[in-house]
């Protein structure tokens, strides 16, 4: 019943100093002013988590990289407001919503309404890497008008 | 590359219409003015998700249950104040803050700052049920001083 192993990582104001702040990725995707912190997960006493929890942070004007995979994404939008492509629809999110992104559908998080949009964005531990969409699947995309006029890539 | 099963579940200051807002437990277990909803991991369409993101809220003066089990808890503190038992430690909590719940830690979440205390709390889809406190075990964290204060059950 010994409380060793269970810690508290103090936040305040969408700041964990304890937490390192990451670069969002570095394998040359295509990505634009977005950060990312492990706020639980990645410790080493925390791996008996199956689950990682991350927040991550994209400036006014930013955007996350347009991917796919097959393990799902639990998102919480927690500051500001933006948009998110979800396949061939787009959704405007702000603080509070909620977003499931299901296996294969491509997605892109964009901080497109002049404020910052910060999410936690909760991820299995074991799981695939992402892929960037061939020309036929960006030419799919492009072909709708709504994800068009947003798609960054 | 669909993205007919992704999908946002709207939410604004606290509250999430299309969400079930649900007893905190009927299992007679102690627990005094907690809610609990499942934003993310319950509905038919979001199976694939290992994990549940679930948001549990107390009300000034309540708290959870005293209980502990095998499967870790990730939490992210979203409103208000208030404190936390862990094992034979006490900690306080307010917004921003991330509690890592190690397994088989007796664990208590208190709203013990005369305001609200909400928290996500993440956990695997598949998982123990909690136990409650033996006598033997509550009469060992009741020896410690800063627990026996705080211990509600």
């Amino acid at each position: 019943m010994s409380g060793a192993d269970s810690h508290v990582v103090h936040g305040a104001g969408f700041e964990w100093p304890a937490v390192a702040l990451r670069e969002y990725k570095n394998d040359g995707s295509p990505h634009r002013d977005i950060t990312r912190r492990t706020l639980l997960g990645e410790a080493p006493g925390e791996q008996a988590l199956d689950a990682l929890v991350r927040y991550f942070e994209i400036k006014a004007g930013g955007y996350s990289t347009l991917e796919r995979h097959q393990h799902p994404h639990a998102v919480v939008i927690l500051r500001g407001r933006g948009q998110v492509i979800l396949g061939e629809r787009v959704e405007s999110v702000a603080a509070f919503d909620c977003v499931y992104v299901a296996p294969q559908c491509f997605h892109q998080f964009l901080a497109t309404a002049g404020e910052e949009l910060g999410f936690l964005c909760v991820v299995s531990r074991e799981r695939d890497r992402p892929l960037l969409p061939t020309p036929a699947e960006l030419a799919r995309l492009r072909a709708v008008p709504a994800v068009a006029r947003l798609l960054r890539v």
